[in-house]
């Protein structure tokens, strides 16, 4: 299935893309899309619903919110595409370079990203976003770890690069900046993504192609990696995991870097999760 | 006021500690302690209660909770005392050291601290919480800062620093294992911490006293602090700031160092804000 979240912010319903295209309302179904309904059988009770048909259709031109309510963490994975590790002059890691990122910086997939004050090296990363649905702590196998996967959505994994590198410290102060993590527009069950390391991964800023990767070259992969972290921190049904990004950001370029300005528009696609995009305004 | 919750684990209902002594059960006047109450006036409702008198006193012996449901982040402050800075080989930081840590590491004052599986190498680390009351974004002087606090607690801020500095990347691997961030007993309301910046703060190991410092000595203050952060996230009522520790962790020992085993207790207090109790187990 593919699952959203349609509404004003902050009021999102429940809602499911059907095959048509059309966007049925679900939340006389269940109350949100969020760790409770992962972790129980809200998806089963979606999809009888689905089923039996008569749902009612969202008015067109509703906003799509993130297809997920507030995960309790969001975990990233940082260097995790060789060809990005090379781009930022860091060696390939031996182990996962994990990161946390504020959960309050989820928005939806087209609302408005914003470059913080005082900033000038804003900075795109399109990353495949792995949601669990099962509690992951110590898991034994690495197909225990992909069991406790719920699904995949796009995450745009906004970056400020000087508050990330130049500022003291660690990655975190660059990466929780306010609407820094569009999410969706759909979390898509992982029953229709056979193959999560099979992904194409694009994005544009003002038309122009700046990342073109796949899932396949991920260092370590999304089980590999839900495996390794359960070994640090104890996953939870609702929480999301930031695979990392492959190459073609701004810091990535020769300068002049072309990191993102007020009025700049990015699109972000992965291979059957939908697309995104985001006008850049100022905070 | 000295907020608590009290009761099994998952099912902590919201408390007071009155001028006697007593704890006094809350939960016919208010849902829970958490940022909605803190942002709304659940502080006054509760104080109202007091004042008529008549609460139900909560029995002796029942388990004391964290004093806050789950933040919606904890942020913590690296390397915010130079005592400490010394004794871990590291710079006094020009501006403040920011990561995070999982919300999830959330235990009460005296559960039981796991060591993880594999580690060798699990510190203490005693500081002071500071409890988010009102959003803060951008906030414009210290005293408006300041003016954003609901109150304080005493956070243990476990530490795993193999993890944390030997195995890649960022500090966050080391700091989001579950149990470790015992909280509480109490969420101490601003108006009864006068001073955040004279508060003595003590831990002890099977009885050794490892750390003895002050609040005087953080290098970025509490209303500091909250003003750096909010440029670079939005605190929500409900979040957690973790503001460093004092000299004393065992990774600043000669060796051997005394990391924490299964079976050691650990104890830590802070001026006004009560102790804590923990026995170390094994993850």
């Amino acid at each position: 299935m593919r699952l959203l979240r349609v509404g004003p912010v902050g009021r999102e319903r429940p809602a499911v893309l059907d095959e048509t295209g059309a966007i049925l309302d679900v939340s006389g179904v269940v109350a949100d899309i969020d760790g409770a309904l992962l972790a129980g059988d809200g998806l089963d009770a979606i999809r009888a619903a689905v089923a039996r048909g008569g749902l009612p259709e969202v008015p067109a031109g509703t906003r799509v919110g993130p297809p997920l309510a507030r995960p309790g963490k969001i975990v990233c994975i940082g260097l995790n595409y060789s060809d990005h590790a090379a781009e930022t002059g860091a060696p390939e890691p031996a182990e996962p370079v994990v990161f946390l990122k504020a959960p309050n910086t989820v928005v939806g997939p087209d609302d408005r990203v914003l470059v913080p004050r005082g900033s000038v090296k804003t900075d795109w990363e399109v990353e495949l976003a792995v949601v669990i649905g099962r509690t992951a702590r110590y898991v034994e196998t690495q197909a225990d770890a992909l069991a406790c996967v719920a699904g995949y959505a796009i995450s745009h994994d906004v970056s400020e690069r000087e508050f990330q590198l130049e500022r003291g410290g660690q990655w975190d102060k660059g990466k929780s900046c306010e609407t820094f993590n569009p999410l969706g527009p759909w979390l898509v069950t992982a029953d229709e993504v056979p193959d999560p390391q099979a992904l194409g991964l694009r994005l544009w800023v003002n038309g122009v192609q700046r990342q073109d990767g796949t899932t396949k070259n991920m260092i370590f992969g999304v089980a590999g990696i839900v495996h390794y972290l359960s070994r640090f921190m104890v996953l939870e049904p609702g929480d999301v995991i930031n695979t990392g990004t492959p190459a073609g950001v701004a810091l990535g370029h020769p300068d002049p870097k072309p990191y993102l300005r007020a009025g700049d528009v990015v699109e972000v696609e992965i291979d059957g999760l939908g697309r995104q995009r985001q006008e850049v305004g100022q905070a």
